[in-house]
């Protein structure tokens, strides 16, 4: 026995979301249908409307409604002639809350993963490479996640980047700020460390 | 700044989940707009179609899209006497699965709750009283969870039902089968001790 068909075919759908299992995809679907009917609505309406509606910007590939995103469309950060590459819009928004950043972003949408089948094509390195050849870019700041994946990533990229009169950067990476060394990880510690500077 | 509004509107709409936060949206967005847009949209429909069809069961409370629910609509479960009360329609699919039982259910939807202003009147406990005053029902089992919540609202059925020629039963608590006392918590333990038979 099961819930009725249309209860069962909510809690299958909530399925295809990250990390939910069927556990949490029957407790999601009964606090909307006992509790929250017009969040349910709203959510219906949110996820139809931003299907339809949301792409890719066709300078970084952000996720953006319209052709190009209101960050590209910045004469002022274009002509910053810095460009970062980070993974994910989540990255753009947190470089974003900084304030200190006035150049403009490409985004990867991932990273370089052979044994998920993800190369440089999925990656829109060929819309970043027309970028660095047509713009004026001075700069091209590699921000892509300190991981094995990351890392291999900004190589792949600082390497494509060499045929273009570019200069590339890496985010620094060490100790967070207001961290103690006691809880910082040996990877991270080492990286400090050999990324040190004179005082 | 924030993300492009569609998207920052899904990002919203996915807080209306039961223990979803900022974090937790902002991945279930972006998973369905980078790798499952044909997932999204069933998930749209879903919803849009359950909380439109979706109801409560006129005589046992559960979900359900019919008036009357298939257990409700049973012959043979009605002849049973027997109804089982439980505080939600995943205890109903709990105890169907042990097949052990065979006759119907009230849901309470919940239980009483007066910090939370949860009373009789929300739990439908005017409809469980018409189906004792009007059925043929010979004994009312008490499935509700063994927490100070659930044993309350036991209690308050159990003299809600002395009306009514109809007796009372409460499932049993102890050690689960299986399960190793060392690891039983101690409430349970006590329960197991209280509640012993004869061997
Ligand atoms: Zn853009
Ligand atoms: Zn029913």
């Amino acid at each position: 026995m099961k819930f009725s068909p249309k209860v069962q075919g909510l809690i299958e759908a909530f399925k295809c979301l990250p990390g939910v299992g069927a556990k949490s995809a029957q407790r999601m679907a009964f606090h909307l249908l006992e509790r929250n009917r017009a969040g349910a609505d709203a959510l219906s309406e949110a996820l139809s409307v931003a299907m339809r509606d949301v792409g890719h910007c066709r300078q970084c590939r952000n996720f953006t409604e319209a052709d190009v995103c209101d960050i590209c469309l910045s004469e002022k950060r274009k002509q910053s002639g810095l460009i970062c590459v980070v993974e994910s819009p989540a990255d753009v928004i947190a470089i974003e809350q900084t304030g200190e950043f006035q150049g403009r972003y490409f985004v990867l949408m991932g990273h370089l993963s052979p044994i998920d089948g993800i190369g440089p094509g999925d990656l829109g390195l060929d819309v970043l490479e027309t970028t660095l050849q047509q713009d004026n870019v001075s700069e091209l700041i590699l921000a892509t996640n300190p991981t094995v994946e990351g890392e291999a990533t900004a190589h792949y990229i600082a390497s494509l980047a060499k045929d273009f009169n570019v200069s590339v950067s890496r985010i620094a990476h060490g100790v967070p700020v207001g961290g103690e060394l006691e809880y910082v990880d040996g990877n991270t510690l080492s990286h400090a460390l050999s990324g040190r500077k004179n005082y």
